[in-house]
């Protein structure tokens, strides 16, 4: 067992080995700086194999960048984006989407991370009103951050909503592929298709070293990203090394192959840990991430043989994600771990 | 001669070789996210050799985000940061300082590319006159814009000067290196030691793929920046793969050698050109660029042998800069086809 | 009756003619704009006699503005603010607390408009980490959005809570002279000797013009208001006529006199209808504002004859307010009113 | 002689007779806040009259604001702004203008306060290119900061060349009326029918109390300016005062009226001094200011008598204003100082 493998996310991983391999092939002769080059030309065509000729899509450094880039382009400083309130985007973001948008973030209690029509609607009024934050984006997250996954008629609800009313749905696609793997769907069906007008695309928790991508699948809106990418700081000089990772992500189904395997892996977990009596999984097991509430004081010799988070110290929940390079020996090690110090404790 | 071979910038290249290697070799085990791994903790160690141990140092993105991040840890938004016309702080980054720190930015024509106290001078007042923004940093760039270096001497009379002013130095090092083999002095020389608070320390256009660096000399001002920089959207996941490359860089002496070698393949260039009568060489040729004004119907021709960038369109300026794997053929091809080109029209 | 009158809001009432006279009186001479004149000198010490000497104090044009720069003095773009989801800065000053400070609001469910420390608590987290807006400020509104008024105990529990924690208090005190009235104690003892640190406090909404006061009672955080009032658009040029209205509203109990009056028309008003059946009043009538559920079909033909706002379209309930010009005759009319109408219909 | 009297500003008078009427007999009745009032619809109406029917008009506190919301409104944050390096958007405003748009200015050396296309085409590059700060707005004092004014010849110039690149002219018009008596010309020939397409209109350098206005003449850019004028704090609630006010200041030629004295004291100013050697008058005197190199020593004698601003320290440069209350025997008697303070020195 490696002591530094773990439990803690999926971005504690290193780099897929076809992903190095890509970087590693792009370090030749000297290409045009700031993404006028033949790798990003590639990645944009295997983007479009996946979403669609119809779309915009624009590479950033981080997932962060990507929410946060994507929903200025498309709100005034007057909008209000509403959101889960477990969202990464009000969570784990520093305030840099008020920061850097100046839009309120109305968030709404989800218990399982996902919104739905009937909890959004009373937040969607006073158009018109000038006292008041005009509502302009839904945001979501696929698969939402306690794990879950929308089914393809969730999204489509939502986009409905929003398009009724004027608005524009983003989702932060930052592991969308493990959501199109758990949901047997092309990624297209479940962002393009199912309504969404922009997606943050993320590449990081799937085997990537860095490098996330904003879709526009509404072109409407597009136009101003190449201003705010660069004003936000996100324009890569050499772009090439995100684009050439993007290429070698999106070919071959490295992507899918990667989703599926970690997808799996968190399965398998899943199954090992659902009947320890000890151990109250508390989110449905649909995408890579497992959220469970465990006695307190099996946290930290736990932590110690494979790291992981504690999603709320109140509750004592904890997050168990898989990624691409998990094995089966380590869930087994972990597993028996974890029955060993429940044993002795 | 690569036909993608050109003179247009530094960061037209690709990675060095050794700091590709060092990219390779972190791709092991799992490490803890954001920051909080031994790459990172030895390559602040490097950071500490180089400019002493009394500084804080911060991994970046890019060279947008050093400055504009650092920038905005050390202001108010009511402040006034004062740099020359031609800084990169204030032409080449969308108005982002603006955006993201609410200053103003002051800006002094200077030929050369270099402030003085005398220019500086006019514009540092109005302290504590509520209608007037606040003067708190002097933005300097070394080496400049137009490939001029500050002397030792220069920046220590601009930092006492900010100093004395209740202002501070920012340098932004996007090549100090270059600055450093030029005037053969340490790094910390020509920044801590010569007064300045904050530093942008560059690395992509040295050989690095991706990362720059915000090191505060000035321990007193830079308690925000975690926060800033993870608002920023700056705050890299897999960290490690930016430490990686910087434990490299400064390892063996690699950013000298480099920059030692730019600037050396740029004076071979300059030597080859100085005294062809239609080219007219404009700013001291003193670290890797090289300014000149050439008739306009040579530019296009030239470009599609070697691609480089018009520095200004109405005068005919063009800018060739040398990166640390020009090749001494590259420069001898260069200056042959501008010879023939010359002879031709 | 003056088809004019109604139960709409405070502001809907014209200027005290006290307020008048100071007004025109003022309009002698010439004075040094901006401040620095003999009725803003006088002013300040007007508010020093009722909230003590140790303050800090400046106007501005109105309460969002008294809000939102006093909030943004003494907080970072990284910092979270803490409010009940009814607070006016949420809901009523169009994102600006957003857009100006950078800052996350973090919204509290709160039904009767009030913040307790066991709601509070969960959101003060995660000081140090960077990922997530750091608490700063808990801004409490007296007497609530919703008519009702915090205790001097309940205002002190918040207080210590927040020093506890490093926090400040924020108290939009729009309508405070309402609440002082209401628990029959000064403004300093609710405000002030209660731990708040920053007081936004009104003045339009009982019987001024314009203008509204930041107050510090911290004056370690108020140093840079002069600069973000200037640059926040909020430094009034001819700042004398701000100012007199002050010290005539501050002098005679005219505040308390005012406020006193408007709180006993609500009660009056009060008294007549809690025993309507068809009427159900919603929440404790502490201060000058009444919230009532009535049915839908009584809403116009009322309106028509008093006008008044709809609070909350979706449960039919409406607000009615009182002012230091609604007289006795305006209640019994109204009250009439309601009463034929709901046997009409 | 009033001992408070000045020639410091315009905006140290108190307000005009007539204005101050108009407010006392607006205290009558309840009126709708925020603007939804009849005064507010009359003295729409009276802007029309003056500047076309074109026209969309609002209100807010004072010129900072005007100046900055009606500049927020028509750009992006990745904007620049073309301006004087005098003008007040520039220099006394405490970076509001960066801070509330995000915006770039680009301020030029004006010797006379005056732009011209030469100047500015220099700074009209880099359209598309996403490093640099995409221009968008010309923006014009007129009169100027100095006292010079613009003929409609040199609006049209700038507005035809704004306008063939994209760009949006913004009018600075503080004090606009002083243009229009200088030009003898009605004030929508030297704005909207010159091509000017948003325009601050000042009222308080004039006889006012407070408030100014923002007018588009360009109404498909207008729209968002209600949402902006709320968050940025200058909605005003008992909007009737400002409205009334401006009802008064553009009926019976009041604005002109004060404008034409205003002017005219100023030439009696300048000749009563033009011919003293010791003074160096130094900008054309077009409007209500004088700008005049005068001894040092002379400066604060003459100040202890009539107060007025040193415009430069370093230069010994004075300004000197007249306003609509500035008397004959003022003049006279600052005059008759100014010689006798010669005289003893």
């Amino acid at each position: 067992m490696s002591n530094n493998k773990g439990f803690a996310s999926d971005n504690h991983s290193g780099v897929h080995p076809d992903i190095l391999k890509a970087i590693v092939s792009a370090n030749v002769d000297y290409t045009i700086a700031y993404g006028d080059d033949e790798y990003t030309e590639r990645a944009v065509k295997k983007f479009k194999e996946h979403f669609g000729d119809n779309i915009d899509v624009y590479f950033v450094y981080n997932g962060t960048a990507a929410n946060i880039l994507g929903l200025k382009t498309v709100t005034h400083s007057f909008n209000s984006i509403i959101c889960a309130e477990t969202a990464h985007l009000n969570v784990h973001e520093c305030c840099g989407p008020e920061k850097f948008t100046g839009c309120k973030l109305i968030t709404i209690l989800a218990s399982n991370g996902k919104l739905t029509v009937d909890q959004i609607e009373p937040y969607v009024v006073g158009f018109g009103d000038p006292h008041v934050a005009q509502p302009k984006v839904i945001s979501i997250t696929q698969p939402t951050e306690l794990g879950t996954v929308y089914t393809l008629k969730e999204i489509k609800e939502l986009s409905d909503f929003a398009h009724k009313n004027g608005m524009l749905i983003h989702m932060d696609g930052a592991r969308l592929y493990n959501a199109a793997a758990s949901l047997n769907v092309g990624m297209k069906e479940i962002t393009g298709d199912a309504g969404v007008d922009i997606l943050s695309f993320g590449g990081t928790k799937n085997g990537m070293m860095f490098g996330e991508a904003v879709i526009f699948f509404n072109k409407k809106v597009s136009k101003d990203f190449v201003y705010i990418r660069k004003q936000g700081m996100q324009l890569a000089s050499k772009m090439r090394f995100i684009s050439a990772q993007f290429e070698a992500f999106l070919s071959n189904d490295l992507w899918l192959k990667n989703a599926r395997y970690a997808n799996k892996m968190t399965q398998l977990l899943h199954k090992e840990l659902k009947d320890v009596p000890q151990i109250k999984i508390t989110q449905k097991v649909e995408a890579n991430a497992i959220f469970a509430i465990i006695p307190k004081k099996y946290i930290i010799p736990l932590q110690k043989e494979y790291f992981f988070h504690v999603f709320n110290e109140r509750t004592s929940e904890v997050r168990w994600m898989c990624s691409f390079d998990t094995t089966k020996e380590d869930i087994m090690n972990f597993t028996e771990i974890i029955r060993k110090t429940i044993a002795e404790k």
